[in-house]
């Protein structure tokens, strides 16, 4: 088997996070991997939503979304058809439950944190570079409140990445690009904290069902993929959690 | 551990399919999993969407609501709001997407079956009882165009079934109610074919990340599941796939 | 004259009342009239309206809805095209007005309970069940008011029963399914209380203008009908208003 | 019992029918009863709803709003909250069935007339005027068309005049004006042909049921008014139907 | 050249403005140019919009609409598509800026005047015509204010109208009907005070580019005819500001 | 006087322009002036609107909109509130105006070109930058189209810039940043083509009404930012038009 761009089974794009890529934001990054560019941000607000109230707890909530040309061909803005895109809804939600894992919401105190995930170029592992950088965004902004003393501990409790593989011309394969994940049998996203333990696991039968063998595959390149992005984002960090 | 309806922590709730539960649906079914109840029903349209057409394959989608009722407080309807709620979207690409992966779309034919799972009563796993009782309006729909001479052979390659599973108070449990689903720790639902082979997996760690041995036992236990709910739906159906 | 039923001119079809049909709702009914069905709810809320705040007074409100494959050919629901339908709007206006009719707004106090009606299966008369399952919600959802010592008097002053009448093939009749619906002439839906007197009169000339003595017939076979209604409603509540 | 204004049970307010108010339409009438002042459009239109085409049927349609201050307080543009206000719902499917009663469909061909009723002043009995003006701009429309030998026999077979009654302080009174309409505790509006039949009758207890005496008298002195009504058309018009 | 109505480069057409039009708001005036006729109310409200809150500053915004007649062809309503019309959007934010520009609101206090300016019969020039009408329904509204002792001065610090000029067959001409604006090659808004000082300018090339020759005398026209619609505006408020 | 950022009077920030800033568009640049930043794309597409059709002539249009963070505050996605913004609609009809202006559709054909003009970071002038941006990538877009061999002539007639100009305290300067625009009392947008003439010239006094001697001088202030930044986009270009 030949991959599309050369790469062997087991090997990731390159991966390249930008710290304080845009100014306003409590937390910046963009995040490439290959050919997807991932702008992440993270807003404070010092308010939670209605459900939250009076509790002494924090949220950290995503919104997904994709430059009209971010693709092959244009897609026409959710505004226009006034529907948000079933697939940014279905993204959103992954991105914000795998976020949030991490966080000690007491630590994090009555605020929110919203992390706005906006893809410029789509090259496949949108949803997953977003999870990688989104982190990086959100403890960029954590360690704002840290220094601002708004908040007295870090409420993040471990990182969190993300990784796509998947079974492509009937081999496993790590982080597939958009060549790759349009004939992909199987797809699965692995969500992981630094530790190695899952967060997200969701594995999909595209072309095909899939066996336990498979999924067992599937998982250990998934970890691996975890594990190295994991340190890419503590380099940037300069720490790891 | 005791779980709070009684059950051993690998029983399923007492599971109901009921065909022809409504009279103008080309295939409809009410399936209850303990006090779950939804109705299923396939409508066939001798139509595709604007991507398939002249391509001489066929489509199977689904739509998810509940009825505002369906829970322990009233829900809103989505016409208030104008918004589909996000739960729901996420739902009925998940739906569409297990049963899809079943369907021989050139068996079909260029026509479009909507499979639309309506929530009578929400008490944990309406979104496994849709494409257990999804799966079985499909066959009967299905079985119509063949005695109506529609289509020549059958296009459903399999039957598929789905439980969820999910750690709570520190025990892989199978089939979740909504008292268990509201405190699980993991939640996961599997998605199989009567073939014991995966079609989706969706694992996520709501109070805590988990390991691969856990999600092991959780995949062990949903598989027994699936395949005690793929023997329910042959009995109704008089066959099986 | 034959209905395609077979039934006489000033027959009702069965009429079928189930109480406590899901058991989340402070009140909770499916109602049958022949083949037409509806599930009818009661939901409880300790609020009013903006409009209402600080007066003392409850307030009854309806919400309208079918399946999409309540009826012959599957209907988009409200939320694919943002707008709720037309129809609904102006039945789920008139339930509400019906059985706001009836209700005692100081005795209620300041709650407000919302009936919702939604249509598992449509053969003529969805409004006129609605609104005779939808009373037999309300007044379950008070008597459970009452028995939890919310409120100190029941609010409702009379039962309400609502028939469809029209002229069919040049005869009033009674209770018309979709078949004789779709073919009337004119058209009349009675909502009476169990007093014998109107709370609502709409008549329509379909297919063409009609007399005051046409009219008067069709009251007439219409009072019947909701008395009919009106003691079925009391067997299934054990009392009478 | 007074009436507000002074006026006797039976005496309607002034009614002004002004042609060619506007100079676009096919059709253009201003309406007034009393204070009550509504703009009436007749736009013709060489294309009928899809599920019309290719049957030789025309089509009258209605659409009904009220300019923000048309009334005490200022009402938000329906535009505002993306929601068509549910009683201008209700009023413009009146409209459209009131009109299409006496429209010879043949006759008018495959072609879709809309009668736009926008309230410029608002003081009681505005669907009533919409009807009552809606029919001169529509029958505007239809002579326009025949003289322009777009079609070949007149299509409308009767005139349509529209009514409110109604019980005020315990009395039937014709043609309520607003502060009326908001005390009446019936409230009727009576939609008849010119040749003294009914169309549409609608009554509704408002504060309380109404018994089959009250209506017989209200039906009476509605009849009355609609056919003062058409009288007036029929001079602004030159001719009568 | 000629112009198609007759006038000369330098002549408006007719103006009226009629004040007291409809009888609910607290400013209300029909304003005329010619054939272009709107509705311009002004409705006072004791709030103000969130981000003025507590800071004793009122505010002044407007809303435009067409009725869906007042043009050749109809119109669709804005409901009907759920979108506000991106014209109307844009000309509603210019009246609302050129009215603002003239209000003291420290003077006028906590409160908002809302301007709707409904276009009943459209022939070019509607957004000058709303501008011009709109001033004198806000110094109606204000003058009641002021006579009900709500507020202590006037808020409104001097006049404003506006008027349309183009350059139509290469020749700059003033208040442009229909049948000029849709083949003016350069078309511009003009607003001013009645001081003789800009508050807006906006020039489009719409058919070449334009040179500074060519803005300048069509500033100069425009400044002349704004100062006629300001001494027309005196007359009808008996006043000049 | 002096200005936030050190600037002279007549000085403008720094410009940027980056070609082929992504990859999937015909034409694709990244717009910086100063801290402003716009991605700008050209996207073909082989059809044109509706009312364009058959008619062998091309059409530009153009979508605004920002990035959540590109602002001090987190901004609502519109499709939150299912509006576009009254600003965005604004200034995508301003931009798609501009633009069209020096297309020559004849020379374009029957296709429809794009321009998304997506602010990553907002400080003043965005509407400016995303013209002059927006230019370049219909220009890219358009040699794409030539050397393809899809047209035969350039259809671009001359280059398409602009610059903000204002009066901030009480001195006219050019290209203002947010700190400056926001407290601008007057502001003035200039479009101009690159021969040295106005396409659109948008002048309003925020503050207080302006004299025709400041609008001559600021218009002189901005004919020199346009033709600067003309020259700018020729020399990325490696031509000047």
């Amino acid at each position: 088997m030949q991959r599309p761009d050369g790469r062997t089974k087991g090997a990731m794009r390159p991966v390249k996070i930008t710290t304080d890529y845009t100014m306003y934001a409590e937390g910046s990054v963009l995040v490439e991997m290959g050919n997807t560019k991932v702008i992440c941000t993270a807003s404070v607000e010092e308010k939670v939503p209605p459900f939250l109230e009076g509790k002494g707890l924090g949220w950290v909530t995503a919104e997904y979304a994709m430059l009209p040309r971010a693709t092959n061909t244009r897609k026409k803005r959710d505004i226009k058809s006034l529907k948000l895109d079933g697939r940014s809804s279905e993204i959103q939600r992954l991105i914000g439950r795998a976020l949030r894992a991490v966080v000690d919401r007491e630590a994090l105190g009555e605020r929110q944190i919203t992390i706005d995930c906006d893809v410029i170029q789509a090259d496949g592992g949108t949803r997953c570079a977003s999870i990688t950088g989104g982190f990086v965004a959100l403890w960029l902004a954590c360690k704002k409140l840290l220094a601002d003393g708004v908040i007295e501990r870090m409420p993040l409790t471990a990182q969190v990445a993300a990784v796509s593989v998947g079974i492509f011309e009937d081999e496993a394969v790590l982080d597939l690009n958009y060549a790759e994940d349009s004939h992909a049998i199987v797809d699965c996203n692995v969500v992981m904290t630094s530790k190695g333990e899952f967060i997200e696991v969701q594995g999909t039968g595209e072309g095909r069902p899939f066996t336990d063998t498979e999924l067992r595959k599937l998982l250990g390149l998934g970890k691996r993929g975890c594990l190295t992005l994991c340190r890419k984002q503590a380099k940037v960090m300069g720490e790891s959690l």
